[in-house]
């Protein structure tokens, strides 16, 4: 998809420099990808798709027990990008949701710099790095054992709270959009809401460049106007789903987190409202 | 070399499956290289040459800067495996040793599973992993913050008190060694006694198998039959050096580290002494 994450896009537009032919699908205007999308992209040789499982910028969920079906169906490989996902979704078991499932650890309040590759037994894949043979031979090196210890600690502890986490992060997240959306008529919801994270919230404010609302507020919210990992430049993901390249430039994204107050949940309601005021003035 | 550690001989032997011309140099019986072998196999179209620093297995250090210079006057790049010798060489200025220089944390009692590589800025290497562009572009993905941390408090510690970390471990290493030799007039030492890291021993005991020794002391001395990247395979570096397979299998490693004390020392000396008898009765 358009709107996958810098390391699931770059690696394939360099096998694409090596001759692989590679379909980047477009998400509808909600950030969803259609089936019919995936099925019309489609060929003979398709050997491989890799579908995010939900959005680093605005958060939707993409269908991927319907598209691991589809998959199935065709013998084609399926990977997901579920780096934002695990510990807030309930209801998914992560090791049927894919051939292949990258999991983050820093998402989850793990320490930065580890994440974790579930692959199927039957899938060879080429080793990353040569050596010693770590890691079933796929990346060698001595293996880093403190961010191991505490990314096992984080995945048993949001495995462990997965429910109550999501009904309260979403709930933060909801009065945050409830609160905005009735002071700032002209806000725009970018992604589903529906299958969506719960911590999720990526706005369009018409009018405020995202970078100069991102200044004024930095010192009171911390917030983002685009991803972290692509900071400064306009968001591929809001110009894949529709936005204007302006629009794209009028958007801050806004998490919650576990330690997220009701006090501050009002508190940046207001700090918005009033900084977009002083910029549309 | 053919003595190097598997991270470097990995990915050498890759690129040969991928049709680079690939030579493998051979030590000489003391571990080290002649400047006329790596002469001889200098090639109109060689531009890499990669000689470890020292050896993690025997400890010997090779005769850097004198290959650079042949590197230069041939206009090769030098990548050296320094990873076995930060805070253990004072005289080395690492910067000024090579191209190319890869170290590792975990050498000098920093966190494992971080390492550095210092590249010259005129040398563009392909990137190892694609994405975000961390890194310079050479390894994408979320930094581990806190290995680096650790890393870089351990390179502070280790610079500050190379020299006296340096007496130290050799004067631990030499008292083990000496008393071993005293006591067990068979013992043969492996690789240069005079070009070598301070911590590090290595022996080849006749008729006394590595890994039955090894099973004998392990709850007394923590050694190694090998190589900890390897174990269970006999040392490639001994076999490269002269050692039998019978030789190689008959031997141990025995590093000192920063807390080991005399006590430890002459114990270590009384427990391989005795075992040694009763595993040649």
């Amino acid at each position: 998809m358009k709107t996958e994450h810098h390391a699931v896009l770059e690696p394939l537009r360099q096998l694409k420099k090596e001759g692989f032919s590679i379909t980047e699908l477009n998400p509808e205007s909600d950030g969803l990808i259609l089936e019919e999308t995936l099925l019309n992209a489609l060929r003979d040789d398709t050997f491989l798709i890799s579908i995010m499982l939900a959005n680093n910028e605005i958060g939707v969920i993409q269908p991927i027990e319907k598209i691991f079906e589809i998959c199935k169906k065709n013998n084609i490989k399926l990977h997901t990008d579920a780096a934002q996902c695990l510990g807030y979704l309930p209801k998914k078991n992560f090791d049927s949701l894919a051939n292949m499932i990258t999991l983050s650890s820093h998402k989850i309040y793990g320490p930065k710099g580890v994440g974790l590759l579930i692959v199927d037994e039957d899938i060879q894949l080429t080793p990353l790095v040569y050596g010693g043979g770590q890691e079933f031979g796929y990346r060698s090196g001595t293996i880093p054992l403190p961010l191991i210890v505490g990314f096992s600690k984080a995945i048993e502890l949001s495995i462990k709270n997965q429910v109550i986490n999501s009904i309260q992060l979403a709930s933060h997240r909801d009065a945050l959009m409830n609160g905005l959306l009735k002071k700032n008529s002209k806000i725009l919801i970018n992604g589903s809401i529906i299958n969506r994270l719960p911590q999720n919230l990526n706005l369009t404010i018409p009018d405020v460049n995202g970078s100069k609302l991102h200044k004024y507020i930095k010192h009171q919210i911390v917030c983002s106007s685009g991803s972290a990992c692509s900071n400064g430049k306009v968001s591929h993901v809001l110009t894949s789903i529709g936005r204007s390249f302006q629009e794209a430039e009028s958007s801050v994204r806004l998490s919650v987190g576990l330690s997220t107050t009701t006090e501050e949940i009002e508190k940046s309601i207001d700090v918005l409202t009033n900084t977009i005021k002083k910029l549309t003035n």
